[in-house]
């Protein structure tokens, strides 16, 4: 059986989409194979007759599966290989993709902004520019601003994770989950383009909680 | 057996503490019988003859118990009667404590700050304006800012669990926990000093997630 993820990818095949990072640590758990299509923003068109398509999507044979969570769901209900993505139950896993959706997201786009669209090329910064200005309401370059100021608020926007893992090994408790999966995929998002090390202080238990979570990409690789 | 809560108070008998919210909303769902003894931060020097006293604290017989956390805990573990404080676990309860203790409650003292201190008397109204400048390291009026702005930015703290309660009855899953009574006790804290509706939007779905957490209060009265 062939499984496709598309994953959205800009220069130098940098996959950088939070949103793909969440399927892909889902896929790594659950210990089930795929292969990556890499699509850059301008590609994603012609990939559905019907309607737009968004990414992730997870072609498992003959099944389309689109979103992140959904792709989650698909997995745990109809593989039983790795495992669990919810180890401790859905409902830890509702609170922390909420939070990282409309909080951690949200906090980093301020940070990152720039260094998003530099990862892309001639066209698809175009895209990304005509796109996300329209959606901000202001140009790339003020909806960024202050950097630093930025930073700050982003590492602060973080310490409820980091309140936990000081104390615990994973959202989910003591074996990770989706839950941790979304607020790993933010910080995935700007290793892709190269914004790493700098996002959190020197002894972040966050570091290291990151550190455990994406031992999980080396286990499937 | 007698057991007292020690609750903070201000004028007029308002018992605004979230800390203290959490602790009645724990002993509610429990259904554990109290009284509770109102403390003025003035009065709390005169409870101990050791270290300063947080509250909550409660008495239970001979066992005297601080902080929030640590009585819903306590009650857990020795009281089989009512609901289950952690109906699907202690992670989801970990987080949502860590997200109101971080991120809920700082953004809602922007809001309220000046209304904590108009519900005090002259005497907690000093010891407040000196303690809170101190730690805020600017005046109360400062500190605040401007009200409309903190507002909107509050409203927005709490999408992650606006996103959650629009799908399911509560942050716990289908039963109330103590998950549900940290952000809970936000919106308690500014009710019982008179900011009460204007915290939310007419429609908003955590104004109605509210109203099923506080009913546990009048089943307990």
């Amino acid at each position: 059986m062939s499984r496709i993820l598309y994953d959205l990818t800009g220069t130098e095949d940098r996959r950088f989409s939070p949103y793909c990072w969440r399927a892909k640590l889902a896929m790594a758990l659950k210990d089930v194979a795929y292969e990556t299509k890499a699509v850059r923003f301008t590609d994603i068109d012609a990939l559905s007759d019907g309607p737009r398509l968004t990414l992730p999507t997870l072609d498992d044979g003959d099944k389309r599966i689109t979103d992140s969570a959904a792709i989650a769901g698909y997995l745990e209900e109809n593989y039983t290989s790795g495992q669990s993505l919810f180890p401790t139950g859905p409902e830890i896993a509702a609170f922390a993709q909420a939070w990282a959706d409309t909080a951690v997201n949200p906090a980093l786009i301020r940070v990152i902004l720039l260094d998003v669209y530099n990862a892309l090329d001639a066209e698809n910064q175009a895209y990304f520019r005509e796109s996300r200005e329209k959606r901000f309401g202001t140009t790339l370059e003020a909806f960024a601003g202050d950097r630093a100021a930025n930073l700050k608020a982003f590492r602060q926007t973080l310490q409820p994770l980091r309140g936990v893992v000081a104390n615990q090994p994973f959202l989910s408790g003591a074996a990770p989950g989706y839950a941790d999966f979304c607020p790993a995929s933010a910080l995935l998002w700007a290793a892709a383009i190269g914004v790493g090390g700098e996002l959190l202080e020197d002894g972040d238990p966050v570091a290291a909680w990151l550190d455990r979570v994406v031992k999980l990409l080396d286990k499937s690789a």
